[in-house]
């Protein structure tokens, strides 16, 4: 390969430049400071571990966007993470074990070998947050409300969530007497909102006409407050699937009662992270635009899997760098100082005057074009003097 | 493998639990902002790139250090980033490509295939600064400065720094004809510092006695500032070499004068990241300890591989993990505050007292045991009181 093509870099892999990497630690910064405020601890995972930890319970998704490495001194496979939540909620399991709840926020790079789409980046900056040990609506409305609260603090005001609870799929699912090819058709339907299909496998399958009234109208259950009654109403001989919207009503009523101008969605079909999560689904978007910027849900079997009892797990993740541009922040108000060659024997005063200058928040350059600088230093009257202006 | 192994993390492997994870963000956050005041522009490389861009210029310890993958969407071979400065540099050369001086900064995880060592970690925090533009002494002095103000500013007032310059080998290898392998056996029993094998190399090599003379002087060229004279009388006749010395000169001088109590050693025939590096090379440790906690050096040819003009580059990293332990942070003195219960109907003026507290840099905690906090909120005589101890 030529010299030339060197420096070109795979597809959704970017370098982020100074003036669009001032802004991402900026928006890193502020949502780590606003998720300690509401008591969530920091940690950091690290980027490699071994592939059955990092994907254990995570299913197949996951697997495919991990990239694998081999470890020279075990000769044991490792992944390089595609997604932090579940190495979080090992710490809560294993290197922290505390009973009670416990509350961990993290920021960190993600390397995904598969995007989500062709236009995504492969290696973003999720900044998430996850509470454990309480499986109450209380849990998941403080996790979307921290989400909320992110954007909000972040300057956003229109803020749009979707709210979802894969276990009413699923507690549909489990009263049917069906095989894991059958189950999968039917999900696969269901996520296309595809209702022509439904009713086809679900005749195909033998199911009920009740059954198949229930699976047919689930993809239309989309909109507002409105579809957890429709729902209610639907669903009220399914006493598991009516704490599941019971679960929605609290969540939604806590989040408008908190946020104003806030707008939910809810759709009762959205089966995301179906092999993962195990209750609510959410996901946000800011300013009308489409791609979601912050997305989470609940996820409670996880503990498990790790040896520990079941364990409640919410949580959520910001797609940093997704929001980053369309953060308002404000302009740098620092003014910068350039520095002359130095006359002999005033170092040491040069020195001691720009050490100074940087202490007071001046950003002082030493060598370079004296070219768009606010000031530059002069040694007049046998002192070091700002001056306005280049030299 | 059992439900107990799922957890160990590989060699080399850690977690960053809270109370550490917060020290080494604050150590994180101190350094980009002392480097903003100095004129470094924060860069933020990517996780993955492909592997001849990775690895140019850089020789075979960093290609034995990084992990390769395959990347689905071209068939090419990727690699995951074992350092950050030939990102970069790559980035001066390429993205920003400006004419004249550029400073950048950057802070990033590294990931190591193999470590330096058995106890080494091998996936360390790296912070640094690369200074592009300017092939003279002052910036070799600013980049040394600014990794010596680095450890100042964290507090750290014992700093010592080994000076070298690998160009002082170099030169004088370039002046003798010698096949690749015979350089090769001489590089190592210089790193060794091994005089017998050096001069049993010469005699085989057919060196004549005076240039034995010098390279068998070589790792004798190690202590205080007396090494510099005694090198000139040895290398009078080298135009080159002498040059190589008055830059750890100038550099040496400017440091003793900006910093008091600083312990500066010589070693002359270090070779550290020799292949890599072309000029000055430094590392610095803190508090007596022998581990290294920050190096860097001169490496001018790097732009060239990247197709652009041979320019200057110097430049420094920290290794932030391995200082972070030893750093004196101010303990934490904001307050948590516990949150009861919320009687019905008083769920918004709640929300609004927990926001204002929020704001005032409490941490305040929704649920979960409510012990160990400093306060916790009552709803007494019709408002929400901040009331002292737990609950």
């Amino acid at each position: 390969m030529g010299i030339v093509d060197r420096w070109l870099l795979p597809d959704g892999v970017e370098d982020i430049l100074p003036s669009q990497a001032k802004r991402l630690e900026e928006v890193r910064r502020r949502l780590l400071d606003l998720f300690s405020t509401w008591g969530y601890d920091y940690v950091i995972p690290p980027m490699i571990e071994y592939l059955e930890s990092l994907l254990t319970g995570t299913g197949r998704d996951l697997d495919l966007k991990t990239f694998k490495v081999v470890d020279f001194l075990t000769g044991r496979t490792m992944g390089v993470r595609a997604d932090i939540t579940p190495q979080v909620a090992r710490i809560d399991a294993h290197s922290l074990n505390s009973d009670g709840v416990a509350r961990l926020c993290y920021a960190g790079t993600v390397v995904q070998a598969q995007a989500d789409s062709m236009l995504a980046n492969r290696t973003p900056l999720s900044v998430g947050a996850e509470l454990f040990g309480d499986s109450t609506s209380k849990a998941d409305t403080e996790i979307v409300s921290l989400m909320i609260e992110s954007l909000k603090f972040l300057g956003f005001d229109a803020v749009h969530v979707d709210l979802g609870n894969v276990d009413i799929f699923r507690q549909l699912m489990s009263g049917f007497a069906l095989n894991t090819d059958q189950q999968e058709l039917l999900f696969e339907a269901v996520q296309r909102k595809s209702v022509a299909e439904i009713g086809e496998h679900c005749e195909a399958f033998g199911l009920s006409e009740g059954d198949t009234f229930l699976l047919t109208q689930l993809p239309g259950l989309t909109g507002s407050n409105s579809v957890l009654e429709r729902a209610r109403s639907l669903f009220k001989a399914h006493e598991g699937i009516l704490a599941s919207i019971d679960n929605l009503q609290q969540v939604s009523d806590t989040i408008a009662c908190r946020f104003t101008d806030l707008d939910v969605y809810f759709d009762l079909s959205e089966l995301r992270g179906y092999a993962y999560h195990t209750g609510i689904v959410f996901a946000a978007y800011v300013n009308g635009s489409r791609s979601v910027v912050a997305k989470g849900g609940r996820y409670d079997h996880i503990g498990q899997v790790f040896g520990r009892e079941a364990r409640g797990a919410t949580g959520f993740s910001i797609d940093v760098r997704s929001l980053t541009e369309k953060v308002k922040l404000p302009e740098e108000s620092r003014k910068r100082i350039w520095v002359p060659e130095v006359p002999t024997g005033e170092e040491d005063s040069l020195w001691q005057r720009i050490k100074q200058l940087r202490s007071e928040g001046y950003i002082v350059v030493e060598s370079g074009q004296p070219d768009g600088f606010d000031h530059h230093l002069d040694f007049l009257n046998g002192q070091w003097q700002l001056v306005s202006g280049d030299k």
